[in-house]
């Protein structure tokens, strides 16, 4: 059984290597991590487990043809932590459709069905989490990986966590680095969602941008969050 | 010799396939077109053609190289139509020390030295622009850009737009789409240049995400004008 938090779409991937794809959401409910920033505490924090709902990966599937019309597209698995569900039989499931995978993890948790995703996007979390990702972690995680694409993605708040992304990239020099400027205002995981401080974040993307430029580290992209530009702290876009 | 608008960066491609990626832009002066809503009349209307340099590609690239610290990066070759201007040189210069060249055009006009780009992307003018964009000048395009990557980019500013783009790529299947709003308040190309509204810039985005899941068109991209969004209209960033 596999711990599902909200499964949506389909709306476009709004972050990182897939920007503006379109995909269909999977999120799973749990996670090893509590970062002090995080955006998804409604599938993070435990006092939120009874919303996440035990489903067979069958079940899951039905939904995601569903939302999709059967038309073969990209699946997005997020959390919470996604490594620490057995999500190898969906994906089985869908590559059989023709359907891809994508996942998002902070890379703390390896798995061997790692290496059957279309694309495995490793997010570590900079000191400013409160988090404490270790390269050696990540390198066991792009182990399991073994053939499958593999990215880096780094959420910056400041200088601190842009001296860090730096530095654990340069551990990692075959892959692609996305940078993210952070959102500090997340939704509280209940009540409704503050709304985005949209012109702080634009100027923290303006910052980043232009820390990339001075330090000439162009093998990097920095790229917003397009969905809390679109919609705000909204769930289920 | 090459007529030269404006040089500038590093900073981030904004738009489509590249988007978020580092780069200096190489502007050129002179199209072949005039779209009634161009975002970059001051590289189009010959009444700014005094503004534009003609430059040797050494010239170029010595500024391409002065803005980059030498650091091997992404140029992006950009216009009015850079299609028009002999840039053959100026690719071999950069290549033969590890830049890499990505040119935008509109797709009217076919030059050998397309194949040398690393990227070519096909901006074909949907009906708003009141241009007649043709398939068979891209199949030109495509046959001189030989094994180069190529990618579609459609910016759309209703429904007639987007219908035009869905029948347009779908004479390109093998073609990556990239998909962006437009933008209807460009500058004046003289003068101040007016504030976009974001709000409406963010609503045509979410329609055309809508427009595009409705369809179930999932190998298209939807992605905004990130240099819209941080910088508004200004040039040179």
């Amino acid at each position: 059984m596999i711990r599902i938090s909200e499964i949506f779409g389909p709306t476009i991937q709004g972050e990182g290597a897939l920007i503006g794809q379109p995909t269909v959401f999977v999120r799973t409910g749990g996670c090893d991590f509590r970062c002090s920033w995080c955006d998804s505490l409604h599938a993070v924090d435990s006092r939120f487990r009874d919303d996440w709902r035990p489903m067979h990966a069958t079940e899951i599937w039905a939904e995601v043809t569903r939302l999709s019309g059967g038309v073969p597209l990209t699946v997005s698995l997020s959390g919470g932590n996604p490594a620490i569900q057995p999500l190898g039989d969906l994906i089985a499931l869908g590559q059989a459709q023709g359907y891809r995978f994508a996942m998002e993890t902070q890379g703390s948790v390896a798995r061997d069905w790692f290496a059957a995703l279309d694309l495995i996007v490793l997010s570590p979390k900079p000191p400013s989490s409160g988090m404490d990702s270790r390269a050696g972690d990540l390198a066991a995680c792009l182990a399991a990986a073994g053939a499958a694409r593999a990215v880096l993605k780094f959420v910056i708040f400041d200088e601190a966590d842009y001296l860090w992304s730096r530095a654990m990239a340069a551990s990692f020099p075959g892959l692609a680095v996305y940078l993210q400027p952070g959102n500090p205002l997340p939704p509280p995981g209940d009540g409704p969602e503050p709304d985005p401080d949209t012109p702080d974040l634009l100027a923290r993307m303006r910052w980043l941008i232009d820390r990339v430029a001075a330090d000439r580290w162009f093998s990097a992209h920095v790229l917003p969050q397009l969905h809390v530009l679109l919609w705000g702290n909204r769930r289920g876009v």
